[in-house]
């Protein structure tokens, strides 16, 4: 490919380019740990995101991204669009590379993700979910100033980024059963983490976890065309995964790639939240669990080789103490 | 050293010993993160030891002295004392070495730490505390069975094994920052992490944290011999730093090593869970956060390369929610 061809923003993702991430994201920052879980007889292998330096595996997508922009593109800066974690990513690749980061962030985020975004420097626009319209406002913002749009999912960089922890899990489990995943099982809002990882490991068959009423990409899998989310009020803990609908360029890969899944419910997210605090000792976000909580509550089976992305951790105290109190 | 040298249980831990440990659990187990915290505008690096399979580092010293046991000795068992994460460690490593295994455990110890030991197959002598002598309980069952005592810190394989957190460490932040700690901050129960750290970095300034009341250690080094804990029903939160005295094996090496260190309190205990917990989303059990407690209080300094043990997250989920939850 021509550096033409890979500076397009409209471009598929490729294993290529996963690749290419792999080897950023190795130079730049340690693996995450692949730790083991005992579920029913069989071992469970956790890719444990919320020990990146944002507590969640969006620094990867953020990082390719913001590092491959040319100087005269830093200097205009980057808008991203987030709940939370993206915004996190993008914030913290934005201070490394001395780049302005403007991020658009529903006002109900979690305490702890606004303020860690804020302390990292990023310039927040607040927006009101349901309501406001997120991606017309970073449309509005990049028309205005010329900065660079960093979607959360529906971009090639992004889903190639998010795609290393597959790389990074593929090899750790290797290096300790010999031999690589035949399923991974990820939360799933947009489908930017699940596009990657599907690129980055062809081998394995990709299953995806949404929230209940936040199922649009199953649905949308089920129906061969993209579904957005029907009632974008439905109660929901997992705020990471409250995306309206996924994009082209992620459904392209997702409806090629993907081999099953499951909607969770709030208590079988809290029951996973449980189990990761008290067999792994993590606390893990309502949306990171929804995985571990798809399988647990028995609706993917663990293979001889599963990998589940435990993919953040950013949960504000209470909401964690009212999730595994109960 | 001859190979009875080297089975002397008697005999001094060595330097040459904590690397012959690192060798077997590189071979056995991948390293635990050592994660960046932001500590009043600097890096402190955080030895996350609750991502060990069983939360925490007591499996490292328990695999280096049982898998240096023959096949005689094996066969005989052994024998262990701890109030739940040495426990683990030797349950843990008999079972995978195929060795039967009893545990002196305190009546009181965690749930979860009584449950885990349980589930690894290692049967349970509970006693008293305070009231009972666990070590005169420990020799019993060992002139009965000719079981091999393996003590939770006076033994040279456990404290050289515990020492392979630090030959990992080191490697890992040199990686990071090219160079290894000046300083290491850990939690001090009877001194056996402390003793093998400071085997594992001789060039760095080993600092100590015990919780008030059972100081013992900090009391000794000051006195200049071996002093118990004055009082044994003093309340804490750190079950796993409940050690009654430390041993000469332990206390020869603390006292030519250890430079500084401090006693913290249940609240400065339970505000370094939370900070662990909102930061780096783990969770720290109180005897596992008390170095970063005495950081976090400004009773030890973080310098350019200071490396802190989060030694355990083995605790009870009431426990975790009453003590972050203030």
């Amino acid at each position: 490919v021509t550096e033409q061809e890979w500076r397009d923003p409209a471009r598929a993702p490729s294993p290529e380019g996963v690749r290419r991430a792999a080897g950023k994201i190795a130079a730049l920052l340690p693996r995450t740990p692949l730790l083991p879980l005992e579920v029913e007889g069989r071992t469970l292998w956790c890719k444990a995101e919320m020990c990146q330096p944002i507590g969640a595996f969006k620094i990867r997508g953020a990082w390719h991204r913001l590092s491959d922009l040319t100087p005269e593109e830093r200097a205009r800066g980057v808008v991203g669009v987030s709940s939370g974690n993206h915004a996190q990513g993008v914030a913290w690749a934005a201070r490394r590379l001395g780049i302005a980061a403007t991020i658009v962030m529903p006002r109900n985020a979690p305490k702890a993700k606004l303020a860690a975004t804020r302390a990292l420097g990023a310039t927040i626009r607040l927006y009101e979910r349901p309501g406001e319209d997120r991606d017309a406002i970073a449309a509005d913002l990049v028309a205005r100033t010329g900065a660079t749009l960093v979607h959360a999912y529906g971009d090639p960089w992004v889903i190639e980024g998010q795609g290393t922890a597959g790389i990074e899990a593929a090899a750790q489990l290797e290096a300790r059963i010999g031999r690589g995943p035949d399923r991974i099982v990820t939360p799933c809002g947009g489908g930017g983490l699940a596009a990657g990882l599907a690129l980055a490991c062809p081998d394995a068959a990709i299953h995806i976890a949404e929230p209940e009423g936040w199922d649009d990409v199953l649905r949308s899998l089920a129906a061969g065309a993209i579904l957005p989310v029907a009632d974008m009020s439905w109660p929901t803990d997992c705020d990471a995964l409250q995306t309206p609908r996924t994009f082209p360029i992620n459904f392209a890969v997702l409806r090629a790639r993907v081999s099953g899944g499951a909607a969770v419910s709030r208590a079988e997210v809290a029951a996973a939240m449980r189990l990761a605090f008290e067999r792994l000792h993590l606390a893990v976000e309502p949306g990171g669990a929804a995985a571990l909580a798809a399988i647990l509550a028995g609706k993917v089976e663990v293979t001889d080789a599963t990998v589940v992305l435990l993919s953040g951790g950013n949960v504000d105290r209470e909401t964690f103490l009212r999730l595994i109190g109960d």
